[in-house]
């Protein structure tokens, strides 16, 4: 089968990791699932902002339909604020496909160091399921008085029964089918009393259709406390916009690297594109110098092949970079080594083949 | 001098931690500064709330204007909802008394195992000022369509110039008065434009008055990830409501154990009484036991004793803390001993006399 697939390097290491996610990828598919990926380069990204005054095509996003999936790299450049960058192609994209399941698994794979003391590979494996598409993020707000003494800003987070049943929904399927069945839910509602009370009030009414699972809910700064303390108590989280964001970084950092956290933006009605991007951003001080670590890119095009239905392929990339990491031959810098970027997809490559 | 000082114990472990707080206080104020310390215990609670449907008399906000300064222990029992106790109470009183800086230390104590690898006493000592009146804590929002599928709740986060400029001067005051003048402010302006924007925008205008302070701004999802990969890199901290709530949840974590955290909720113009409590809350789990680690309470104590300019005793309590530290041979469940709070509590004492 022939899947095509629009890949949107961006800025900085964007491009660069992305490269290598496609060679795994295209890899992967061919041996494991006899599948033909088809990528169609878009150079939607600062660059093209400057030349063209926007970030994308007037009709870019009627282009990107066409596609099955989005493999997405970072946008974001000190020269440009990310009003423009983030604002008209990153999150407009997570809600204008209803993406609104971001999934970010973490794990502690073999051979990668750990800055928490003590915990072993395999011990820390969580999935935060993140939601994509409302809550704090709703770009809903605005200033009175700017740029006195006496402005006031507004910046209102917006939440729906609707988009906080849908993740929790999301999260709990995914919870059941994992061996530990346990889900953790995210709010700070003893403080946010109005938008994380609904997400509590929906959260009670969902988890009695999941009584196989064992949920129970935790308020952020708990959470950010107990990532630290012990990561390994935690399978599924499920958390608000914001928070899930803040709590992804921080199980990057506990599992080793950001250089390893992949992301998936899931819209699962299939109705649009989903988009796979690693966590990391365009990291403007190492761009160009080839020493980015690609694997989070290529587990993101691990998730995108889950998502097409190729599982083996997915699987196989998984256990490639699994590999490679636990041999620990070849390591980028944010690992310890000094590999370059090409030579990290090189030896995803190789173990793949 | 004497000083005047209301006692709320309130629920759970909060009397028990605050009872050796307070010994300490005493014993230290005596012997450094020749100062008498008078306690008034006030009984607000949620017990007092079930005895009189109210968390303190009607005229309780006017009884505490007579104390220079209140010792908190904590509110919150899973039998009364947190809007009640905390929304009755503690988040009122902040902002009833203006209590716009909350200071909470992180500091690595020798002797104290620290959850990160490789990391030496005295190398995390980060001050982290938390916005304590405003932001995302605006008790400002609603609900629409409540209990049905079509619910919206919304929840506003609300800055001021005024706001922002007066915590964001306290710790700016504060870093150029360390060793390292070094400050960084966090915001997560790429997502919330108008709120954290309007605060960037104050930090830019303030950090002009402060040129020999090394000042910067830092994402919370990056801020997060540092808390965890170089603590070290931090000196002064200076967050929103929210962001300073998760974040010092994440320093407490790395300096190994809540039982630790410290913090003071300063109004610095004195007009209404200062507030000082661990920042652990009322831990209804181990309530009772006389195992919950005294030590926040202690060096929160420490903290309204330099607030009442009894610098010298504030350090001698400290001190205290840290040789019992260092010593370990009094270490509370939390520490990984099985002393109890009032051993913990002696133990200070002794190191005091
Ligand atoms: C009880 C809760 C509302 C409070 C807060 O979030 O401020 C607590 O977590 C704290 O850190 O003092
Ligand atoms: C660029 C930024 C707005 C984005 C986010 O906060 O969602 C990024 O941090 C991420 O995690 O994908």
């Amino acid at each position: 089968a022939v899947h095509r697939i629009a890949v949107i390097g961006g800025d900085g290491i964007g491009p660069e990791v992305i490269d290598q996610a496609i060679r795994a990828a295209e890899v992967a598919a061919r041996k494991h699932d006899g599948a033909d990926l088809q990528w169609a380069k878009l150079p939607w990204s600062t660059a093209y902002y400057k030349q063209h005054g926007r970030m994308l095509p007037e009709d870019g996003w009627d282009q990107l339909k066409a596609y099955e999936a989005i493999l997405f790299g970072a946008v974001g450049d000190p020269s440009v604020p990310d009003k423009i960058t983030v604002h008209e192609l990153l999150l407009p994209m997570r809600r204008k496909y209803d993406q609104y399941v971001n999934l970010r698994p973490a794990y502690l794979f073999a051979g990668v160091p750990c800055p928490l003391a003590g915990k072993k590979p395999g011990e820390i494996d969580m999935l935060v399921y993140r939601e994509n598409t409302e809550g704090e993020y709703a770009p809903v707000g605005g200033n009175l008085y700017p740029g006195t003494e006496n402005q006031i800003a507004v910046q209102t987070g917006v939440f729906t029964w609707k988009g906080c049943e849908r993740i929790l929904r999301a999260a709990f399927e995914a919870a059941r089918k994992r061996p530990r069945k346990k889900l953790t839910s995210i709010t700070k509602s003893n403080a946010q009393v109005y938008g994380l009370g609904l997400w509590d009030d929906v959260f009670h009414a969902v988890r009695k259709d999941y009584t196989d699972v064992d949920s129970g809910s935790l308020l952020v700064d708990a959470a950010a406390m107990d990532f630290v303390r012990k990561p390994e108590s935690f399978d599924v989280v499920v958390a608000s916009n914001l928070f899930g964001d803040i709590l992804t970084d921080l199980s990057a950092a506990v599992t080793g690297s950001i250089g390893l956290a992949s992301s998936a933006n899931i819209n699962p009605t299939k109705k649009f594109p989903s988009m796979f991007e690693p966590v990391h951003g365009s990291a403007p001080d190492i761009a160009g110098k080839g020493i980015a670590n690609p694997l989070a890119a290529v587990l993101s095009a691990a998730l995108m092949l889950d998502h097409l239905g190729l599982a083996q392929s997915a699987a196989a990339v998984r256990a490639a970079v699994a590999h490679v990491l636990a041999t620990g031959a070849v390591r980028t810098p944010d690992l310890g080594g000094s590999a370059t970027t090409t030579q990290m997809g090189d030896a995803v490559v190789a173990a793949l083949a």
